[in-house]
């Protein structure tokens, strides 16, 4: 499972195996692409009872990735993510048979009309096709992705990280028969990571075969990828969001939020990473929300009029330009004072990653500017940045947040990974 | 205007120079975004204006493009293309006019609800911001993708062919002074033609700064922006399309059709490029439809069983595989006999560009099949493959065919050059 195949004959045969797979794929996609919801349900349904009934067997394999990341030296919170046990493949079991629950985008009509000639017209979603996934060592994903992706009708080839490989390899196998058991093709779930660093790299080739790209994990793995595919990617995850206390903000509301928005789970995507205050709302807000912020464990990177408000006892290192760039994921918050609207919008504009940011305001000429002039996927009043998020905003199971322009952005449902036809109906139309 | 600047250092001078056109795209994109509708519409208007105004100045420059090709030994079709005079400027000026009476993409509410929590959510579309444009030489489309870029709210940057470099500087020129006229920046418009093949890596390059890039021309230049660029690209036009004459065809019905789809216009990417006839129908249909076909000056490249039902007097030359895959864009047309509807399903998925194909048939499974089978951007039952076109399908402007599956997908609008956000209104919110 190691990336030994990098050599230019054996990236050639990897390149041949890839290309094998991804032709597999899409033929089981165009079996797929017309299957009924009853049938992609049964699916998940046999997915998860198949996992349940496969457990200790993808514990044992589990165990050895466990055993060999340890060896490694791979840090405590990374083991944990890796870990399966009975009751995790329980739990994952049960996405599966939510997502079962889930409305089909298949087969939705988009928009449709008559047109003056008489055809009738109609944009229908149809699956992507081929979806590949590249991502890091969380075998979770090995199993929600296949999900998502027959949900809504697409073929997935996934490419895990090598540190996961004996648990994905069984998971995959677990799956496939699943898929056999209630009739539908195996090589719709299938994974490359035997042909290591050189199949990610030819299926990122692969454009004809492969319809999208999602690369799951680290800013480094999603820009590689990013930089090296010729497949269309879709890009997820950094997220340097704001929280702006405007200075019409009520101290009693805005605290709550930026606490929220900071503190309520660090490592996401959608939490604060620095604290905007206008000039006006400094005097009453910082010194409470500094000492609530301290209380709560978080460490404050702060300018120099933010250190000016800070109480006796808590600490405010200062805070550099490398401050306003840093998505911590962590337990810190940078922290400006800014002069007034404006330059919060600038702070923005120049510093954010285009994920989430959040204004506390009662002045709604404020509310509007701040959603109006900010180039992010989601744009909050007087609420925390935590909220967007797929299940938060009702697409029910989510496959990553976009932060590009292009297809989705911000939170990506089953419906982003379909694509549309249209289909027009007449009888003996000709152009003049 | 020629690509002289290749060497290490000029490169890295372009690269610098297309950074800063790219820097100020995006700052006038940005007041652009928030412009009302009304501004948009006098804007296109006084853009048509000053292009009619200075139509003497815009010929004389073209003039010099069309001598310059002529000398370089242009062929007449591309020089036909090329050449500007009063009537044609004033219809690109048409075009801007019915550009302003579109209804404005920007500010759709598409989708929308209260959440159980209370938070009011919209997702909103918006501009991209900047849009760049790679295109060959043809300066009309200079003109429109400045109309449809400035419409959709974004700026855009152009990057035309070598060979209509004068006709473009002047248009550019006379654009930027009619934005300015109506107090939009002329930033909104700029054109990198002066830096040569360099510029238009520095654009393709550009990631962050341009949002999404638009090839518009033959397949080479396509699918050297797809192969090399960094910025999300939305890929347009090869259509290799299909017409199908199944068993239950109306002989009367489909003759006019496949008539319709190869002759009406013969350079387009939806017009047939191959037919493929039921060999059930093949005895009513083919001898009068290739009578008809060669009467409207089409050369046919049939297979054998085409050949045997060829009237006296039309020829048939023997189709290769090469004729399967061929993208004509002239009066040819390859003809296959097929012994029933999988074979025909069967030959469009392994020869098809994915653009339109079409089928003439009383069957309702027939139809049936072929709209859901077929993995294509559009489907037509009984009518032309001409009718893939934005202003057919009522999408009013169009800016290009898409052929991909990600963002859009068959004819493009000004929606298409829009994203969205999503914006949230909540009044304390803060998740458990």
């Amino acid at each position: 499972m190691t990336d030994t195949l990098t050599s230019p004959a054996g990236t050639t045969d990897v390149h041949d195996a890839v290309t094998q797979v991804a032709r597999e794929a899409k033929a089981a996609s165009r079996a797929l692409a017309t299957a009924t919801r009853a049938t992609k349900d049964a699916a998940l349904h046999a997915m998860a009872d198949a996992l349940v009934a496969e457990s200790a067997r993808i514990v044992q394999a589990n165990a050895d990735d466990v055993e060999r990341g340890r060896a490694g030296g791979m840090k405590d919170s990374l083991v944990d993510r890796l870990t399966l046990t009975d009751a995790r493949i329980a739990a994952i079991a049960d996405a599966l048979r939510e997502l079962a629950a889930l409305p089909d985008p298949v087969g939705e009509v988009v928009r449709g009309s008559t047109l003056p000639n008489g055809l009738k017209l109609r944009q229908v979603r149809v699956p992507m096709g081929v979806v590949g996934m590249i991502y890091e060592a969380r075998p979770n994903v090995t199993v929600d992705a296949a999900g998502l992706a027959l949900k809504s009708g697409n073929a997935v080839i996934l490419r895990g990280g090598s540190a996961a490989a004996s648990s994905n390899a069984v998971i995959v196998e677990v799956l496939g028969e699943a898929l056999t058991s209630v009739g539908l093709p195996a090589a719709l779930v299938q994974s490359i990571d035997a042909h290591g660093r050189a199949g990610a790299v030819a299926l990122m080739r692969a454009r004809g075969l492969v319809d999208v790209l999602v690369p799951r994990g680290g800013a480094d793995l999603i820009q590689t990828v990013v930089r090296e595919s010729l497949v269309p990617v879709i890009e997820t995850g950094v997220g340097n969001c704001h929280v702006f206390v405007d200075a019409s903000a009520e101290v009693e509301q805005a605290i709550p939020i930026v606490l929220n928005s900071k503190t309520q789970r660090t490592g996401v995507c959608n939490a604060a990473e620095t604290l905007l205050v206008h000039a006006d709302a400094a005097p009453a807000f910082l010194p409470p929300a500094l000492a609530a912020l301290a209380a709560a464990g978080v460490r404050i990177h702060g300018c120099e009029d933010t250190a000016g408000y800070a109480p006796a006892g808590v600490e405010v290192v200062p805070a550099t330009e490398e401050d306003w760039a840093t998505e911590y994921l962590s337990l810190d918050l940078a922290v400006r004072v800014v002069p007034d609207l404006d330059a919060a919008l600038a702070h923005i504009a120049r510093w954010s990653s285009g994920h989430t940011e959040a204004i506390c305001t009662r002045d709604v000429r404020s509310a509007e500017r701040f959603t109006t002039e900010i180039d992010s996927a989601a744009l909050i009043v007087n609420a925390s940045t935590r909220f967007t998020d797929g299940a938060e905003f009702g697409l029910g199971a989510e496959i990553g947040i976009s932060t590009q322009k292009l297809h989705a952005r911000g939170p990506m449902g089953l419906g982003e990974l379909t694509t549309t036809t249209w289909i027009v109906h007449g009888d003996g139309q000709i152009r003049e």
